[in-house]
């Protein structure tokens, strides 16, 4: 590689001083139009490029964001994406995604807290909220940047911002789908009660039926298996269900065993490997409303304090199974 | 959070100076075992810890690793096995891992020079490699350390660390499952010719039915999509095949929609949903080597050139499609 170009080399170039580029490149806005064009014009001419370290010495920022990286155990789920799209929006805002595993919610908290100490992340991006989470509070109570992908779960009060997936508005558009095509007697598969992403998109098919003067009392709770959901969709039918919402796209590949009109939860690959309807997340536009929401607090520009996406419904006609 | 812990701090402790604080941090084998327990001890009781900027200020590193997020347009991908196993191998031997997105070869090298100005990450791991990669050329020129995950597929004398599971020994025990449950017509379905990968995937086949004295002629080239693969299934059906290896579940997929006895290659949770057998790659202990090969690099300790892997046959008894 050619030499390093050092911030002197471009003060230089540019006939001002060290310190006038670093305004430029730290706070462009106490510097004189005509001067910032001129210092940006050096540092584009010599290349100049600002080392990581040396900036975050000057300014106290590193331009991490950090995520945990999410699994489970079915494989079926959709996070590569969101974090895909957190890679990218990040990238377009001067930041890196800095990744962390953890097996829960304590060793989290743990690893950010190491984190803290070892490379100061600007902020954090937390995914997978639920109630009683411990997580947004301990970031909250030091007052350290970050933002939920996902609602604050029995915490409505909670002053952080978010951004989530309107499951209910979901389940609703997979009910009325069911209803459009003829059915009446339609069930719901869900988690056990409890979980704000299950309630939720339980809440959805319920307040559908419930408007239409239709039974809302075809549901059951699974462990989320394909397993239990094919045992439930068997007994819902038995009991006069004709069609199924399920809470998930494993817990409708079970209830596909058992009956064709089945709608599923997340558009996984596996939906569309076998010809499921399922309710797709617009998860690189979560993912983007993550860094705007989290970037425009460290730069302090006023932004929403939450958004709330629709997911849409992909309707496929002729299911393998 | 309590007051930042400072090297003046440890010193003063350990009634050392600065620089031998320093020492024990960075040089740990110039300072004296006494000397190194003290100043130690002082690290733990203060809670000290190191600052990554000031830390990348004196060392010169980042302690980052950088990897690539890959995607595929079916999502029918294991790649986020492989990168939750290096976010776990790395943190153990205390790196982090960084994210970046990029669309081909070119965008890749880009970023990772953007990357070198701005975060200096200590090593980078590439994966996906083919015939005609310049990314490691690329880094190997500027003697930045680096593994692949993927052999340096046409280019056997390169003499960078890498990664890989043998795809050949794969599909040979997937022919022989096959063969053990009295097929003799076996097809392969792959790729086009001049990937590294379809080919030593369609190798392991054909050198196992050569080995048996039947015919290895019962096989077509495909774009990789399920739909080609059902058309493929159907034509090698049509001439006399009972079974068939592919070249990833998305092809076997296509295939499993014409006849039972198909063997997938990734073990994708596409696979597990359908029923489908397939061949799994050992994804974290990959990561693991990875992992272990570039920080050896890193610390001058002697390591394996490469690292060899063996898939394994998971045999699942009944296609659902």
């Amino acid at each position: 590689m050619a030499e390093k170009v050092t911030i002197a080399d471009v003060a230089r170039h540019a006939n001002v001083s060290r310190q006038t580029v670093s305004n430029v490149l730290n706070s462009p806005e106490v510097v004189k139009e005509g001067t910032r064009q001129r210092v940006l014009a050096a540092v584009e001419t010599l290349g100049y490029r600002v080392s990581a370290a040396a900036r975050q010495m000057r300014t106290g920022r590193s331009r991490l964001l950090a995520v945990r990286i999410e699994t489970t155990q079915d494989g079926m789920n959709v996070f590569d994406r969101f974090l895909h799209g957190l890679t990218e929006s990040a990238a377009r805002s001067g930041y890196r995604v800095l990744l962390y595993a953890a097996g829960d919610d304590r060793a989290e908290i743990a690893t950010i807290d190491q984190l803290l100490g070892e490379f100061e992340p600007d902020g954090f991006v937390l995914t997978s909220t639920h109630h009683g989470d411990p997580r947004a509070s301990w970031l909250a109570e030091r007052d350290l940047p970050f933002v939920t992908f996902g609602r604050p779960w029995g915490a409505p009060a909670a002053g952080h911002p978010w951004v989530d997936v309107d499951g209910a508005a979901g389940t609703e558009s997979a009910t009325r789908h069911l209803l459009g095509e003829g059915h009446r007697r339609i069930g719901f598969i869900g988690w056990e009660a409890g979980s704000g992403v299950g309630d939720d998109r339980k809440a959805g098919w319920s307040r559908t039926l419930a408007a239409e003067g239709l039974d809302a009392g075809l549901t059951l709770e699974t462990d989320g298996s394909s397993a239990q959901g094919q045992a439930a969709a068997r007994e819902l039918t038995g009991r006069g269900a004709t069609a199924l919402v399920c809470v998930s796209d494993s817990v409708a590949l079970g209830a596909l065993q058992v009956l064709p009109a089945v709608v599923g939860f997340d558009d996984t690959p596996v939906a569309a490997a076998v010809g499921l309807t399922s309710l797709g997340q617009p998860l690189a536009e979560a993912a983007a409303h993550c860094v705007d929401l989290l970037t425009g607090r460290l730069s302090g520009r006023p932004a929403a304090a939450h958004v709330l996406l629709t997911p849409s419904l992909v309707i496929r006609k002729e299911p393998r199974s």
